[in-house]
C-alpha cells in the first residue's frame, strides 16, 4: 500500500490567449513530466482567449502538481481554479443504485407486488425452487464477492476499500449486459469463512463472481463453491484474464495468417492468471504446449487445469525457461519480472504477450523491433471484455457451471469482434457483449 | 404452508351488453363469494357492448374460479379469455434491478470509474474507512436479511421462497426514499450462522434490516449484531410494526381529543410485535402501562425492552388479563386468538387495536358498535409507513443504532402526516417518508 504509484488523471481548466501554438506549448509541458493528454473540450471561445478542459494522464500525483505549475508559467496560459479531480467526483455516492422495476402507484399495486399477492409467489417457489429464477431477480443477478485481500495492484486493503472496485465491475454488468451485480465485500480473511458465507448467500443469486481474493486461498474458495453450489462460480482474475488473453492470441494468429494447429504455445509464470491462461489455451489445439514456473506448485496447478489428454511440457529450471522462450511461437509471460526477456532472444515472427504490470517482461516496441509479429503488454488485458458476456450467457442458459467450452466460445467471440487493425474490440461496444453472451449460451447448451 | 388461505386478486376482462344494471349484476356475483371489487377500467366502448377490466379481490383461489363462472352465466355478460393474474406478471424477472449511476462512454470514463482511477479511491478508504460512506454506495445502502424461517403468515418457507417478499421491501426503499436495499436470503436456520454471516457482510452496508426471521432466534440475532456492528440493525417485524401501531394510537388520541398522559395503556400478547409495541409505547408518558402474556418469557422480554425507570404492571394470569382489558384506555392486542374480546367487555371510549391476523380479537365494526372511540385491526399495520423513512433518516444522520428516540420521532411524524379523517397516512405518499426521514435524522443527532 502506498508504495505503488498510481497513474493520476486530472482535468485542468486552461485559459489561453488566442495565439497560435499556445495550447501546444501547454501540452508539451505536460509531456515533459511523462504525462499523456486525454480528451480536450473547448468550453468557451472569447474574442481574445479560449477556455478548455484538458484531461491530463500523469504518472503520479506529484507530476500533476508540477504540470499545473509549468503550464501556468507559460505567458498567455492560465490554469484556472476549478480544475477537477474527476475520479472522486465520479465515485460520489457510489457508482451503482437499486431501482424499482415494478410500478407501484395504487393500493391495488401494493396488493400485487407485496401483501397479500406476494404470498402466492412465495408459495410457488416453496413448492418448486426453480420458479425463483423467473419470479425474482435471481435469474439475472450475480454476487460479486471479495474479501479485499488482493485488490488491483494494492494488496490486502480490506473489504471496505475493495468496494469501489466491485462497484466498478457491477457498473459494467449493468451498462453492458443488463445483469444485476451486487458487490459483497466480506470481512473474512480465512478462505473457509468466505466459502461458508457465500454458500449461505447462494439462494439469492444466479451466479457467483469471485474477485480480488488472494492466492492460494482463492483456489480452494473456487473449488469448494463449485462443488457445493448448483450455480456458476467464476473467479474473474483467473478466467476473465485467460479469456481475454487467449482472444488476443487468436486474433494475433489470424492477423499473421497462421493456424493454431501450427503454433507452439509457451507460458512463463504459472500463478493464478498464468495457469488459467495456459489451461484455457490447452483446449485450442496448439501444436505443442509448454509451461515454466520456478515453483513446482505452479506446475502442479497447470497440470490440474489443463484439458485432459493434452500433453504439456513443464519445468522449473533455468534451462527449461530458455527452451520455452526458444521453441514457442506464442509466448505468454506472467512472471512478475520486469525486463525478463532480452530483445536479442525474440524470435522472428513470434507472438509475444508480456503481461507483467506495471513494467512488462519486454516492451511492445522492443519486441516488435526485435522481430515479433505481434506484441502486447498488460494494458490489453481488460477483463471488462469477458466477464459481462460470459455471465450473461451462463445465466441465460441456466448453466450450473462455466465450462471450458463456454470460455473458449467467449474467446472466439471476442476475437471475432475485433475491428480490422485492432487486436481486441472496444470494451464499451455493447454488440461485443451481446455476441459473447450468445456464444457462451450456445456453448452451455451443447456441451 | 398451504394451510393458510391467501386473498387472491384477479383482473377479469368482462364484456357486457350495453344494458343498464348489467355490470352491477356481474359485480354482485363476486360479492356472493365474499369478494371485494378493486379498480375498474373501461378498455373498449362499442355500439352494443363494453369491455372492462375489473379487479376482483377474492378470499381464495377457489372463489376466483367460482366468480368467473357465475359472472359468465349472467345473460349479456361474458368473461373474456385474457383475464390476468397480475400478481405473477408483476413479479416477472424480479421487482428491482441494479443500474449504473455513472456515465461511462469513453476510455477516459473507464479510467475514472475503474482502473487506474479507482485505485485512488481504494487508497483513500484504506487510509480512512469512513470515506467509504461518501465514495461508495454504502452510505445509502441497506441489506435486507432473512433466513426465510417466518415469512408473512406462511412460516418457514426457506430462503429462496422469501426472496419475493424481500424484493417487495427493497422496491419500497427504492421508490419511496431512494435507498438501495439488497435482499439477502440466507441458507442458515441457526441464528448463530445468521449472525456470523451478517457480521462478515457488514463492511459493504450502511445498515441492516432483519426481516421474517423466526422468534426467539431473531432476538439473539438482533442483540448480537447490534453489539458487534457500528451500523444500525433493525428488526422490522418488531420495530417497524411498533412504530406504525404507536403512530395509530397517537393519531387516535388526537382524534378523540385526549392527552397521552391521561391514558392508561394495556398490551395483551407479548410476542415479537407485542413486546416491541409496548416497549416503544413505554417512552410516551402514558399514565399507566400494563402487559399480559400467559408465557413468563413474554413478560421478561417486555421488561427488557421497556424504557428504564417506567413502571409496567405485568401478569400471566387470567385475572390479570381481565384487569388489563378493564383498566386500559388504549388496548392493544397481539394474542393470536381470534375473537378473544367479547364486545360486552369493550369500555366506552376505549381505543382498541386488535391486531391478530387474519381474524382479529374483535372486529373493528363490533368494537365501534360496542362503544370504542377508535378501533383498528391488523390491516392498518403497514410497515411500509415506517421502515423506509426510519432507515433513510438513520443513514443520513450516520447513526450507529436506531434508538428509541428515533423510533418515537418516526411515530410522531407518521401520526402528524395522517390526513383529516384517516388514522394513518397513505403509504405511497412520498412526503410522509420525507417527513419521517427528517424527523428521525434530527432525533439521531440530538439524542
Amino acid at each position: 500500500m502506498g508504495e505503488l504509484s498510481i497513474e493520476r488523471d486530472e482535468v485542468f481548466r486552461i485559459r489561453t490567449l488566442r495565439v497560435p501554438g499556445l495550447l501546444a506549448r501547454a501540452l508539451a509541458a505536460a509531456g515533459e513530466y511523462g504525462a499523456n493528454i486525454g480528451e480536450i473540450e473547448t468550453v468557451y471561445i472569447g474574442a481574445d482567449h479560449n477556455i478548455r478542459e484538458v484531461a491530463i494522464i500523469a504518472p503520479d500525483e506529484e507530476a500533476i502538481v508540477k504540470i499545473g505549475r509549468a503550464m501556468d508559467a507559460i505567458e498567455g496560459v492560465h490554469v484556472l481554479p476549478g480544475s477537477v479531480d474527476k475520479v472522486f467526483d465520479q465515485h460520489l455516492g457510489g457508482k451503482i443504485g437499486i431501482v424499482s422495476r415494478a410500478t407501484v402507484r395504487t393500493l391495488q399495486d401494493i396488493r400485487e407486488v407485496y401483501t397479500p399477492g406476494v404470498a402466492r409467489v412465495v408459495q410457488a417457489i416453496a413448492a418448486d425452487e426453480s420458479v425463483a429464477d423467473r419470479y425474482t431477480w435471481r435469474g439475472r443477478t450475480v454476487a460479486i464477492v471479495t474479501n479485499g485481500t488482493r485488490v488491483l495492484g494494492l494488496g490486502n486493503v480490506g473489504p471496505a476499500a475493495a468496494l469501489p472496485v466491485m462497484e466498478g465491475k457491477a457498473l459494467f454488468y449493468a451498462q453492458l449486459v443488463d445483469v444485476n451485480a451486487v458487490p459483497l465485500v466480506l470481512d473474512a480473511d480465512d478462505p473457509a469463512d468466505v466459502i461458508d458465507t457465500v454458500e449461505r448467500l447462494a439462494p439469492g443469486f444466479g451466479a457467483i463472481h469471485l474477485e480480488d481474493i488472494a492466492t492460494p486461498g482463492v483456489y480452494e474458495v473456487e473449488r469448494q463453491l463449485q462443488k457445493r453450489l448448483q450455480i456458476p462460480v467464476f473467479h474473474d482474475d483467473q478466467h476473465g484474464t485467460a479469456v481475454v488473453v487467449v482472444a488476443a492470441i487468436l486474433s494475433a494468429a489470424r492477423r499473421t495468417g497462421r493456424e493454431i494447429a501450427d503454433l507452439s504455445f509457451g507460458q512463463l509464470g504459472l500463478g493464478a492468471a498464468g495457469s488459467a491462461i495456459a489451461g484455457l489455451a490447452s483446449g485450442f489445439g496448439f501444436k505443442e504446449m509448454s509451461g515454466f514456473d520456478p515453483n513446482p506448485l505452479g506446475i502442479e496447478r497447470l497440470l490440474e487445469v489443463a484439458e485432459p489428454g493434452i500433453d504439456v511440457l513443464t519445468g522449473t529450471s533455468e534451462s527449461f525457461l530458455d527452451e520455452v522462450i526458444e521453441r514457442s511461437d506464442v509466448l505468454v509471460m506472467t512472471t512478475g519480472q520486469a525486463g525478463l526477456l532480452d530483445p536479442s532472444r525474440v524470435r522472428d515472427g513470434q507472438i509475444i504477450m508480456a503481461l507483467t504490470n506495471p513494467v512488462a517482461e519486454i516492451s511492445t516496441q522492443e519486441a516488435i523491433e526485435a522481430g515479433a509479429a505481434v506484441a502486447a503488454d498488460g494494458s490489453i488485458v481488460n477483463n471488462v471484455l469477458a466477464y459481462p458476456g460470459l455471465m450473461r450467457g451462463a445465466l441465460e442458459s441456466k448453466a450450473t457451471a462455466i465450462t471450458a467450452s463456454m470460455k473458449r466460445a467467449a474467446a472466439f467471440s471476442i476475437a471475432d469482434s475485433a475491428p480490422d487493425g485492432q487486436l481486441l474490440p472496444d470494451p464499451l461496444d455493447i454488440r461485443v457483449h451481446d455476441a459473447v453472451a450468445r456464444a457462451v449460451s450456445e456453448a452451455a447448451e451443447t456441451p
